[in-house]
């Protein structure tokens, strides 16, 4: 018996076991997801959390799992919870089951953006008397809540191993680069899925320039992408991924494991669905069942 | 103001809007699935569904919605669910909100399979004493207990409208094809995902170049693909699907809305999470939610 025929012996062998469980089936169990209010005092009010774990095993009861923080836990939580799911089931094993935690927004603009900022998409001042700009820069007391409250309540109610994932989109996504560059101990891996590199004139893209040496080392993994935004316009907002893509290429830092891509016929809404797929394969490219500790 | 300033304006207000929804946001739904046991005289044995059903809204209490029959219930009714929740949100909206009925499996083999065979994936007869194979070619009456039990239940007891899709993975994609060449008025739009074309001497090949008559009219949706089975090995998996594929093209059915998409960096059950979007962006193409009665 040829290696190939052993391989697909032990395919014929999962398809049959696979058939087994299937016609065990007798219910259906819906995802979980916990949903948890904590009062945060560096925010000043309570911030609702989306929390999915996995279902403990009897025979692990004391197994550990990473963490995979989210940021518009109202928008994206069911497709993470449901990709982590299904990519670490038994008879998929891609990734390893792992907790996500949701987070709910209260002011998504106060707490996603680097900084106080009125210059809109387009670059101009924005003066609309009540404008959804404001308030703006309060991303650096977010990162706190997250790292002083969130992250502790977390731990002490769930078991987590010690691998964290920063997920984010859009705003999200510059407050993950954001924590990225400012606070890169805080996560081991961190997605920004079209981040808005457009607010307060590129502002993100110059923190990189000045925080991202030639040579310096950062042990982190790191997936970002951008869709049709700016495309079929006039807008930067591609132009600035290739920037920024081209900054970290020219930078060459030890360590640091990222990966670009580009969804040219993804809008800025329907993006998330390849992208937060794609974002978990890349971190976990090298995980096996076996090495399940690592990450 | 330009045409592409008015797009982004628009843009800009969806975003301020999208940020007001979040706000309100005060719990977590998950996503709803009714378990519904049926007794099917036709398999003389009752069948579990998952019913998931779009919320309804209270403006448009009339409503129907179109439904996705999907084999393998058990495992991938949850990604679909999330799939068409997510993509038919407001500020999403490249698919319509659907019905998703997921038919969770009892002898998987028995109901997803064409003809009664026992040539095994590598070609050769299984001569196990008790043989997963066995038993095998009862896809004719599944399809049957479909039409006559389960598409009457759901049209009697869910707002449906007439667009109606079939969807399956492996054994389910083979299902799907035979379906649509014995069966073509079944359904609007066949889905399958790694057809196990392989099965039985590549019955599902020779039926269809028996059913596609050179020039013949075909008014359906199909989309199909595999990954990275038969690559790495000597197995006919991909050859097989390129076979088909050929086929397809070199019929010239009028109608037929066909797409064939290779995953070669996907396994087998990791495919199903890029496949099944891209199907579900494939049979949406052409919609909009103003034509949103079409489809």
């Amino acid at each position: 018996m040829s290696l190939s025929s052993i391989k697909y012996g032990i395919l014929a062998f999962l398809f049959f076991t696979l058939h087994a469980k299937a016609q065990q089936a007798t219910g259906h169990k819906q995802l979980q997801g916990d949903v948890v209010t904590i009062y945060s005092k560096i925010l000043k009010e309570s911030r609702i959390l989306y929390i999915h774990c996995p279902a403990v095993d009897s025979a692990q009861p004391d197994k550990t799992f990473p963490v995979l923080y989210l940021m518009d836990g109202e928008s994206h939580f069911d497709m993470l919870a449901q990709y982590c799911d299904y990519l670490s089931r038994w008879d998929v094993n891609v990734i390893p089951a792992m907790i996500v935690v949701g987070i709910v927004n209260t002011k998504r603009t106060r707490d996603l953006t680097p900084t106080e900022s009125m210059i809109n998409y387009f670059g101009k001042t924005d003066t609309a008397t009540v404008s959804w700009m404001k308030p703006s820069g309060g991303n650096e007391q977010f990162l706190h809540f997250i790292q002083e409250e969130l992250m502790p309540y977390v731990e002490a109610n769930y078991k987590t191993s010690a691998f964290k994932i920063f997920a984010g989109h859009s705003f999200g996504g510059i407050a993950s680069i954001n924590c990225m560059l400012t606070h890169p101990g805080m996560f081991n891996a961190y997605v920004a899925i079209s981040p808005s590199l457009w607010w307060d004139n590129e502002y993100i893209i110059k923190l990189a320039e000045k925080k991202l040496t030639k040579g310096s080392v950062l042990n982190k993994i790191f997936f970002y992408s951008d869709a049709s935004e700016g495309v079929r316009d006039t807008s930067t907002y591609h132009s600035n991924l290739l920037r920024f893509d081209s900054l970290l290429a020219s930078r060459k830092i030890a360590g640091f494991d990222y990966k670009y891509k580009y969804y040219p016929t993804e809008t800025h809404m329907t993006e998330p669905v390849p992208a937060y797929y794609d974002a978990l394969r890349l971190i976990y490219k090298d995980w096996t069942p076996a090495k399940n500790k690592k990450r």
